[in-house]
């Protein structure tokens, strides 16, 4: 059997009792390190499992899939994900690999941001698309994700928005250099990401079109969701813009319609003064 | 200290490591049952567990919150609620009475039927809304699901619809009465969920509305997600009227634009022949 396995967010103990004594089992344990992190790393789940685990970096897991999936029609092999195994990226091709080969496979499902932001307050039933928000380059800076957020917002819906994670990454001068260095792990924090959408609403403004999003439009600062030190910040995207919420992973919501009850909760998580004055000023948090 | 736990989904050993060793050490813990059901039911928690759990339902949790919460400052009690805490409902009555009584609160998070969805190989990034079908009666037919799967549709989105659960109701007759009868629990199954679904198509065609959704639209139907005898099955709407996914619970995709990965993975729960001539000859399919 191929089993899936979730880690779910935080740290070694975030995982399901199900899916630790399948753990215990396996001949071999990939753990797939590029799409999220846990607050620990691969050593602190090894001593915890008890179990050497095999780092599988994108390359691997897209060129070696057929290595990951040996002998897994006659022994048990887990592939661990952060958070749940299919929120990031389906891992389809794993699983049509395994199904083509014969091999049966099983999914231990585990928390993932996509359902854990819920612990904002925000009822995860007003989230619209969820997006996701890539660091810019010099050259390259796409808005796509304002209009998705946009789209969100016209019908009074929240955006998740997943922050971009750079690991394994080479420069270019190595990469055409063929040389296999790579760059220290970047993950962008909610400043960052409020910073770039802060620029687009400029963008916006100059090219004369009325806003979706204002530098007053309410947005949540997440940080560790599910950790001891889980961090969350609720203002203003020009708040947010400054605001520091430590190591990562970072998320940011940009909410749309607010219901009382929601306002209630995501006051536990501001400046409450703050947050009531842009609930009377800020005609663009109501948005109903 | 106060615990929002989520159990998961599936059996007892869904729970994650550190939730079942906050449970052990808790002084009272309270089992929320009314938004969702585990396949195993309270006994066996309480036996896997070694602790007896205080069942709660939508009266206790609405009316007896303070209760609930009594000597959560001195010591730790958990509130045990399937799936993710946050998931069906934020709870935020509970949390906004911990904090206004000055006790301290966390979360535990665990898979929701919300990301567990990805299972079925759709991309939880093409979700729109999520909307909830709920059981008609003679006289009550709400239609408004129809109009948000529709909206998502048009934006090439997927629809989760989550089935209506009634459990503890009373008959009106009861009710009037004032007799503490309750009839057996209800879930919703797939089947019903698209007999509604297919009876609001015919409406609006009978309204001369060209329908977003047709007889042959591509839907997944799930059941038991997470436990050992899942059942996951795609196919036309029509087919999800008659198919039989067993016992609760249920939950009912209509998808929206499919990417080639998502109808290979698809293949693998619906009869091939039956999806890939939908895919030639139903230009639903694809509303790119």
């Amino acid at each position: 059997m191929f089993y899936f396995i979730g880690l779910g967010l935080g740290d070694a103990k975030d995982i399901t009792v199900k899916g630790l004594e399948i753990i215990k089992r396996c001949s071999r344990v990939y753990l797939e390190a590029y799409t999220s992190i846990l607050t620990v790393g691969k050593e602190a789940l090894e001593e915890y499992y008890g179990r050497e685990l095999i780092l599988a970096d994108r390359d691997m897991v897209e060129q070696e899939a057929d290595e990951i999936l040996k002998g897994a029609d006659a022994s048990d092999v887990a592939f661990l994900v952060v958070g749940d195994p299919f929120g990031a990226t389906t891992h389809s091709d794993l699983v049509l690999r395994a199904v083509n080969a014969g091999i049966k496979y099983r999914v231990i499902h585990n928390a993932s941001i996509l359902n854990a932001v819920g612990c904002c307050g925000l009822q995860l039933y007003n989230f619209g698309e969820t997006v996701s928000i890539v660091f810019w380059t010099d050259s390259w800076k796409p808005e796509s994700f304002y209009d998705k957020i946009k789209r969100n917002r016209d019908m009074g819906m929240h955006t998740l928005c997943l922050l971009d994670i750079k690991v394994k990454e080479q420069s270019m001068e190595n990469l055409m250099r063929g040389r296999k260095v790579f760059e220290p792990p970047r993950f962008m924090s909610v400043a960052q990401a409020a910073e770039q959408l802060l620029e687009v609403v400029q963008n916006r403004r100059e090219r004369g079109e009325e806003p979706a999003i204002t530098e007053d439009t309410v947005c949540v600062g997440l940080a560790r969701v599910g950790a001891d030190d889980q961090a969350i910040r609720a203002g203003s995207l020009r708040e947010m813009a400054v605001c520091d919420l430590g190591a990562p992973l970072h998320s940011m919501i940009i909410t749309g319609h607010l219901h009382p009850l929601e306002v209630d909760m995501l006051r536990l998580f501001s400046n409450l003064e703050g947050l009531s004055s842009l609930k009377m000023t800020d005609s663009s948090t109501y948005i109903s």
